[in-house]
C-alpha cells in the first residue's frame, strides 16, 4: 500500500456531521457553521526538516513557507484566510532565537494577509524540526471552488511558471489569494486547486471520472530556473519534465468554459499585468492525460511522469 | 530561556485581527466569525512517540489520546467540538495497518462526540510518529469560560481524581465535555481549564495577578493508581505529590463564588452521580499557593513542586 492508497482507505471511513459541506480530499474542508453569508474553510499542513527545508535554511523562510503552503490551499478554494494555530516540534537543544526567527517569518506573512495567529504549541521531536499549521478561512456562501467541477471542453489555465521551484522559489512563493478571489468573482471557474506535487500529478485531481486532459507542450510556461538547470547539466531533468513533475510550484490550476478563455486572458492582463496566466490545454471526454506537441500526442503514464525519449 | 519563557516571548508579538476575541494563552482561541449566537473555538495539540506514547502502545489508543487531548481543551471553555483536521508524521517504513488503527481509535472517539474529521495530512518524520490535531468547536456567544476570571473567595473545584495517570488513564481519559457545558449552563463559573501538567503547575494559570490559592491537603482527591504506586515502592512519589505534579489528568479545574459551592455539590451529585466533584480550596488575596494541612500551611515553590519533609 503506498501513501495514496492509504489516504484513500483512511478517507473513506471518516466521521462526519451536518456541518460538513466538503470533507477531506479537496484543498480545504468546507464547513457550514451558520454564518449567514459565509462558509468556513479549514486546512492543515506540515513541513519537516530534511524534506521541506534544511537546518541551513534561514529560519524566517521556514516559518514563512509553513504558513504560505496553507494560504495557498485557502487560495485554491477562492477563500480569505482568517486565523491560524501553529505546532512547532523541536529537538531538546533548540536555540530559542531560531524559533523566534521562524515565528518572525511566519508572523510577517500572516500580517500581509490579515491572518491572526491565535494559538501555538511547542513540543519535542528530538531529531528534527517539524511545523504543523492549521488555518481557518472563509468564503462567500456557495462561492467556494472545488476540485471536482471540470467539464469537457473547459480551458485549463495555470498562473505563473512551473518547475525548478526547489532552486529557491519554494521558500518565497506568493500564495495566489487575491488572484483566486478575483477569478471567482468575475468568472465561472469550474474547478481549481493549487499545484503542490507538480502539474502531471496534480492535474489528475481535477479530472472527473472518465474525463481527461490534453496539454499543449509548447504552451506550458516553463520557469527560467528549470530551463537553466536543464542547460547546466546533462544529468538534470529536461526543462519540460521539470515543469510537469518538480512540485512545490504553488500556482493555481483551474478550468473555465472554453468560450470564456479569451475574455479571461484579456481581463487578467489588465488586472494582474505582472503575473503570467496561460491556457495550457483543455478537458477532453477520454480518460487520461495527453501531451500534444508538433509530432502528435502521447499519454502521461499512471505515476505522473513522462518518459522522454 | 526555558519553554515557558520562550512561549511568553512568542505570544507577545503574534498578529491579530478583528475576529479574535481571545488569542493564544487560554485553552482554546475564541473567534467571532459572525455566527449570530455562537463564537468559534480553535485549538491545536500534538502527541509524540517516546513522550506521549510508545511504539508498544496500542495504536487505537494513540489515536484516541491525540483527539481526546484537544476535546479536553474544548471542554475547558465549556464548548462543543465540531470538526478536526489531523496531521500524522510517520517513519518511511510504517505499517499502513498501524496507521489505520490509529485512525480507528481517533474516529471512534470523534463519533462519540459528534466530531467530523474533515482533513488530514500524512508526512514523513523518519525517527518517530507524531500526530498533530487541530479542532474547531463552538460555544454560545458570551458563554465561553476563560482561565482569567477567578475572584478572591472563590471555591476551587476539580472533577475526578488526580495523579497516577501515566499508569494507564492517560490513554483512556474521558474529556469532560458534557460536565463543562452543564456547569456553564447552571452556574456562574468564573475560571476554568483542564489539568494537563498537574494541579500544582496548572493552578497558577487561573490565578489573577496578585492573587493566590489555599489548597486543603486532605481534600485533594488522590487517585487509587497514585496511592498504589506510592505504596509499592519507597522510591515512588508520595501519593499527594503525585496528585499535584504527575500531569495528564485531563480533569476540569474551575472556580465559582464560595457561596455557590454547596448548591453546586448537591446539583452535581444528582446530575453526575458517577463522577466525583471536590472542593479543594479557595482563591485568596495573597500571591502564591498555600498547601494547608493539620500542621498549618506551607507554600508551593515556584516550579510547582512541593518539598515534602
Amino acid at each position: 500500500m503506498n501513501e495514496f492508497e492509504l489516504i484513500a482507505r483512511l478517507t473513506c471511513g471518516l466521521p462526519t456531521n451536518e456541518s460538513v459541506v466538503t470533507g477531506a480530499g479537496d484543498d480545504c474542508a468546507v464547513l457550514d457553521l451558520g454564518i449567514a453569508d459565509k462558509l468556513i474553510l479549514f486546512k492543515t499542513d506540515a513541513v519537516v526538516e530534511g524534506f521541506h527545508f534544511t537546518r541551513a535554511t534561514r529560519p524566517e523562510k521556514i516559518g514563512r513557507k509553513a504558513l504560505a503552503r496553507c494560504l495557498s490551499d485557502i487560495a485554491a478554494m477562492a477563500g480569505t484566510p482568517t486565523a491560524a494555530v501553529v505546532t512547532i516540534a523541536l529537538p531538546q537543544n533548540f536555540e530559542p532565537e531560531f524559533v523566534e526567527k521562524i515565528y518572525d517569518g511566519l508572523n510577517a506573512l500572516a500580517r500581509e494577509h490579515g491572518v491572526a495567529i491565535v494559538g501555538g504549541e511547542t513540543t519535542t521531536n528530538p531529531e528534527r524540526i517539524l511545523i504543523s499549521i492549521s488555518l481557518l478561512g472563509t468564503v462567500p456562501r456557495g462561492k467556494q471552488i472545488l476540485r471536482s467541477g471540470a467539464k469537457t471542453g473547459d480551458a485549463i489555465f495555470v498562473t505563473g511558471e512551473l518547475g525548478g521551484s526547489l532552486v529557491e522559489r519554494h521558500l518565497d512563493f506568493e500564495p495566489r489569494l487575491a488572484e483566486a478571489r478575483w477569478l471567482a468573482e468575475h468568472f465561472s471557474v469550474h474547478a481549481m486547486q493549487d499545484l503542490s506535487d507538480g502539474l502531471a500529478g496534480d492535474l489528475r485531481h481535477i479530472l472527473p471520472a472518465g474525463m481527461g486532459a490534453e496539454i499543449w507542450k509548447s504552451a506550458v510556461p516553463v520557469s527560467r530556473a528549470a530551463k537553466l538547470r536543464a542547460k547546466e547539466s546533462s544529468n538534470a531533468k529536461p526543462a519540460f519534465a521539470a515543469a510537469l513533475t518538480d512540485g512545490e510550484d504553488f500556482e493555481l490550476l483551474f478550468t473555465i468554459a472554453g468560450k470564456e478563455a479569451v475574455k479571461l486572458l484579456d481581463a487578467w492582463k489588465k488586472k494582474f499585468p505582472n503575473l503570467k496566466l496561460t491556457c495550457i490545454g483543455k478537458i477532453i471526454a477520454d480518460d487520461g492525460i495527453l501531451i500534444r506537441d508538433k509530432n502528435g500526442s502521447h499519454k502521461l503514464n499512471a505515476h505522473g511522469y513522462v518518459h522522454f525519449a
